[in-house]
């Protein structure tokens, strides 16, 4: 079992798993941020200690979090040096690094990868939000599994290659699909209508994938073949290029399902 | 205000607003479907009586209720026949079709277009159901804004040109986001990775824009303009040609706005 954590990266992830962490009966020894100005306000949050230097970091912990951009990981890893005498475990917590990013420096290592989209300003239910696991030993996979369960997450073991398909699959169902809210309300307010009339049926597409499968929901002209409303549609996007590509191309994808 | 309504049409829709006029204190006076096997049911729950021959129509009530399907709305209009004496409000259902299809047939009509996807089995909240109404007279716009409210539902006039925009949007951020939710769940089924790893991240995508607009919400590698997760995204989907193209032109757009 961990007692003690530090957390590398005080970004929308290391925001929220550093407070839960806390609240989980974790001890957060220290907090890194490269500036004193991300650093210091996560810090005080949880009553700990923060620096802004790689070569500060307090090597007594139990485990490292590293809660670093993609591009960060490798770097960040570099400039962690560690007492031989100590072997904490270290993880990253991303969707699209593999884990041996890490195993050059480290003799444990893993991933612990929340599969959640995080806002700093909005409160997230961690009993909601599926933690993937990944280790070099399965020891390591026991307690990251146990520290998943402590904080009342979900938990999947899930390997490298998996991950990668989850990333892949999660860039699909949130950031394109955010992409769609959003040619939605630029569609809107061309005529000056308010987005808040789409918002309860953006609400209600998603709930309604939460019981049932998505291909059991499809519903819209393109799965009717309605050739009239489509023809109309695309009429009305003449306006938009590339919108119209995306209609022309979910159209065509829709009806291959 | 209309005391007696008929409800013509038992699909989704005519089911939802069916049972929710009973609620509101309507008196639901008759139910149309084509077949018994759809009129059946829905008039056994609110206790009313039901045909399947349009021209016995019960001709007493002050509101008609086409909620069919938008190819079947002319046709059933025109196989309506009341008599000259009475002269009841006739409105669809529908975002699609415009309000002057029923101008030849009677001398009120408008639209109750109900912005919001509905399944049968799936209870409503009509508090967040936007009602967006029409019709050619001000009086008869003002009962249906009363009935609107009546019901509880947030209620915006809209004309022809703007309802036929909010079609068009809401095919994009209901059928188009719910067709990536479906791309999303065969990625992962290819792995045998369970679809509900994806399921919190979907509602929460919702759930972010309730408040805050797409355009600031928007993440991922496209924006970010992570080119190496870019690419390693388009040779993960090399056995998807259509769900590669979905991604790169998506890509392209996210970029754009």
């Amino acid at each position: 079992m961990f007692k003690s954590v530090v957390v590398i990266g005080s970004g929308n992830v290391g925001h929220h798993l550093g407070l839960h962490l806390v609240d989980s009966g974790l001890d957060v020894l220290q907090v890194y941020s490269r500036t004193e100005a991300k650093a210091q306000p996560l810090a005080g949050l949880i009553k700990t200690t923060y620096t802004t230097n790689l070569e500060q970091i307090n090597p007594t912990a139990d485990l490292y979090l590293l809660a670093v951009s993609d591009s960060a990981i490798a770097e960040v890893a570099k400039a962690l040096s560690f007492s031989s005498t100590l072997s904490p475990l270290v993880v990253h917590c991303s969707g699209a690094t593999p884990q041996t990013v890490l195993s050059e420096q480290f003799e444990r290592f893993g991933v612990f990868y929340p599969l959640q989209t995080f806002t700093k300003e909005r409160v997230v239910d961690f009993k909601q939000i599926p933690i993937c696991i990944d280790a070099n030993t399965v020891d390591d996979l026991k307690l990251l599994e146990h520290l998943a369960m402590q904080m009342g997450c979900p938990v999947y073991p899930i390997n490298d290659e998996q991950r990668a398909v989850l990333h892949l699959a999660a860039v699909f169902v949130n950031n394109f699909a955010n992409h769609l809210f959003h040619i939605g309300e630029q569609i809107l307010s061309k005529d000056q209508l308010p987005f808040d009339l789409l918002r309860p049926l953006i609400q209600e597409t998603a709930t309604k994938v939460m019981q049932a499968s998505p291909a059991e929901r499809q519903t819209g002209p393109a799965i009717r073949g309605d050739q009239v409303t489509i023809q109309r549609h695309l009429q009305a996007l003449e306006t938009w290029p590339i919108y119209r590509e995306v209609y022309e191309l979910f159209t065509k994808s829709i009806q291959k399902s």
